[in-house]
């Protein structure tokens, strides 16, 4: 049971779904921040930014979003589940790209506190060809999850044991989108 | 010097101001949500929730975020910045509601880990007339900068030292609101 009444059946709104249907308002800002961080136009793959979500959510030890970005990341990578419980257990020793392992750095780093993101971690990225705007969305995909995570957790929301539920999840988020799971504000 | 070329002059757009005017996608939704959540609708005044976000933006120890919004909260709280001040550095001994400190500790534990929130904390506020969705916007306000002190200072920004540059936001803030810090992003 979450701290707060949010006025629907938290097994059919599990984790950060019920919340967002006690206060559309917020949710709308939310969904789009995902929608554009995670699938807009960028040089990182859908696949690519779940996964930094998902490492960070694992780091938060958020249980709920961890389960759903590591299905959302799944789906997306070639690699699929196994890539990305190795890539989020041990990301140096991974089978990704080295600019892939060298922003899952900045943003555990990131996670931790935005101070701990040094010039020498900027420089290994920008060694292995990260650009600017990779950089920008890494620390801030690594910011928000430590938003969203604290969200969750923080209302004491529901979280699914059955990992149906976090695949059904990842066809909705690959066919229609994060926009998709804002309830109508009007 | 940021860790990235912002492709503005600093001085001109210190903290987060850099980072939105690289990425006007991201910026949309972050200053959505920081409007609807700090001056939407709501039985928490602006003040109020100024308050709450400079307490987080303090105990993160972000320096651009913390002088922004305890500018933000002296603006619009009789107790001005004496009081936000006080209330920062010592919210049980601070001169502001038994409903706010309730939730400041709500917040300080979200901080921490969203994990921290307890049955006694949510109880103690509701003690104090909090209501639900009282408690869910301390919740996402203190996620929310946990997510905005990391995108500041993961991504080295600038941090004014004159006082008068965090009075003139404020200024902006309380006349104009967060959306008008969104570039143009067409």
């Amino acid at each position: 049971m979450a701290h707060i009444e949010l006025g629907v059946d938290e097994r059919m709104f599990p984790g950060i779904n019920g919340p967002m249907q006690f206060r559309p308002e917020t949710a709308k800002p939310l969904n789009e921040l995902a929608e554009v961080l995670l699938r807009g136009p960028s040089t990182l793959s859908p696949g690519e930014r779940e996964l930094i979500a998902a490492h960070v959510s694992g780091l938060n030890e958020c249980e709920f979003c961890h389960s759903s970005h590591s299905a959302f990341a799944a789906a997306q990578l070639d690699g699929g589940m196994p890539l990305v419980r190795q890539a989020c257990a041990d990301p140096a020793a991974a089978e990704i790209s080295p600019k892939l392992r060298a922003l899952l750095a900045i943003a555990a780093a990131v996670r931790e506190d935005g101070r701990k993101v040094t010039g020498e971690l900027i420089a290994a990225a920008r060694a292995e060809d990260a650009t600017d705007t990779e950089i920008h969305d890494t620390v801030l995909i690594a910011a928000a999850f430590c938003m969203y995570n604290r969200y969750v957790d923080g209302l004491g929301t529901m979280v699914p044991d059955n990992p149906q539920r976090y695949a059904d999840a990842a066809q909705r988020i690959v066919e229609s989108g994060y926009i998709s799971f804002t309830p109508d504000s009007r």
